[in-house]
């Protein structure tokens, strides 16, 4: 496995393997990785001849009161685990490697950044959609994955590669959860006792919602409320938002129509943790 | 010469093309050709196996009372010129296949856009920077040539390439003159005999400001007011801007050192026809 700092020396070496006509896969990530991340890695590792995997706490999609200083980071355990997922390269740059001194481009995918998340960090997605199309055109992978557990962040992204004509697949792989059902991710490490048993709430309505929908219910306010009343129970929890949206447009929903796909989206804060998660509604669960 | 408006069409032949290793020049236009454009198509067939133009009217450039519907076109007469200079694939996109029914992806140099023809047409630079990066996206040329006339364009055109990792090489070539000095620019098309001699003024200005600047003055803004006198005594002309920037910052000039280079800028119309034109001043010229 090869670790590289340096943009110029990461090209080189992919270009050298891309003469060699060898298949690339890219999974970007902030780090301090999780069963979540090493899914997708695997998954990378197992479709393509060469994996890699950039790891880079990006400062510029965390609004100026988030989490970007206390974000938790551990890099020689994240090689440790890449190492052991047989990842062949590993991009780990420096914030002054990804903006230099006088950084001014960016990327924007208007209408989806501003709803959902968008409305809780303004400018989140345009931080996200700037750092991964330059991830994107330093690696120039075949594909790239990406969690469902940041549903609006993958859908953004597909939207960019679309829309920019960017000549890369994009893949979404299942959320990965603890033994208990809360998400991987993470801020989790943020969560003191109380606050992770308190977590699970999360989960926890998305199991409502699930039995709600499989037992006929197709009013999207009606499971929304329930939802929402259910979270509202845990003294802990604040609820940023929960919404039902359309999988393939991201318009809330209202009924729930036959054969489409629905995605319910949670984001509750846990004492001082924001936490998201989410599920997909359709009629085959 | 093959010409092609899908898309998918062009993709699959260029990635054919590049399977046999062949270098691949660009050279994005907006079509009704002249010789400003076929010494950028000439420049890139004489250094590339592949040379591809695209001919796009790209509305998004055009702000909402610019001339985008009168903008002149000639699609008829642009192929024959291009089959003269034996350029292989011609890109001519419809509004449609560029931007779907749902467009939501902008990029934008946000500094430099707003400068310059950035105060006078606000969107422009937004629509041209997505745009570009959609037909490099598209076409994946190892070069991509842009003239110098439009500096802050191809200025822009360079810092987005540098702030997203874009690996394509920017040429940019000088500006080519009719007989008398008129920059050739396609809205020249719109000038009647009047206008057509007082745009003139430009070029007048510019070497009225080379003359000063051989001779020894190195007062930016004595050059500027020089010029803006000159351009003044001229009825149908009203100045946009002349402007003095440094050639690798685009920042404004006050005092011209020597070894560095600078961009006296002009933006002036004519009647109804906005006309721009450039020069670099250096210590060498």
């Amino acid at each position: 496995m090869k670790v590289f700092n340096s943009i110029s020396e990461i090209r080189e070496n992919l270009n050298q393997l891309r003469k060699e006509d060898k298949t690339i896969s890219f999974v970007p990530t902030m780090g301090y990785l999780h069963e979540g991340h090493l899914s997708l890695v695997r998954y990378a590792k197992k479709n393509s001849d060469v994996c890699v995997v950039s790891i880079f706490v990006n400062p510029m999609q965390f609004g100026p009161n988030e989490d970007f200083n206390k974000y938790p980071r551990d890099e020689k355990r994240d090689l440790q685990l890449l190492q052991q997922e047989n990842c062949d390269l590993v991009f780990i740059p420096s914030a002054n490697e990804m903006y230099g001194s006088d950084y001014q481009t960016f990327v924007k995918v208007k209408k989806y950044s501003e709803i959902l998340e968008g409305e809780f960090r303004p400018t989140h997605f345009e931080g996200v959609t700037t750092v991964v199309l330059k991830l994107f055109n330093i690696v120039q992978p075949h594909f790239a994955v990406f969690g469902q557990k940041d549903a609006q962040q993958a859908f953004i992204i597909q939207k960019m590669v679309d829309d920019l004509n960017i000549p890369i697949r994009i893949d979404v792989l299942p959320i990965v959860r603890e033994a208990d059902g809360l998400a991987m991710s993470s801020r989790n490490v943020y969560l003191n006792e109380e606050e992770r048993k308190q977590a699970l709430c999360l989960f926890k309505g998305i199991q409502l919602a699930e039995k709600l929908f499989n037992e006929g219910e197709r009013d999207a306010h009606k499971i929304i409320s329930e939802v929402k009343q259910f979270i509202s129970q845990h003294d802990l929890a604040k609820i940023d938002y929960v919404e039902i949206v359309d999988k393939s447009s991201f318009e809330k929903a209202t009924f729930l129509f036959e054969g489409k796909e629905y995605y319910l989206l949670l984001a509750v804060r846990i004492g001082n943790t924001r936490l998201i998660d989410n599920t997909i509604l359709n009629l085959k669960k």
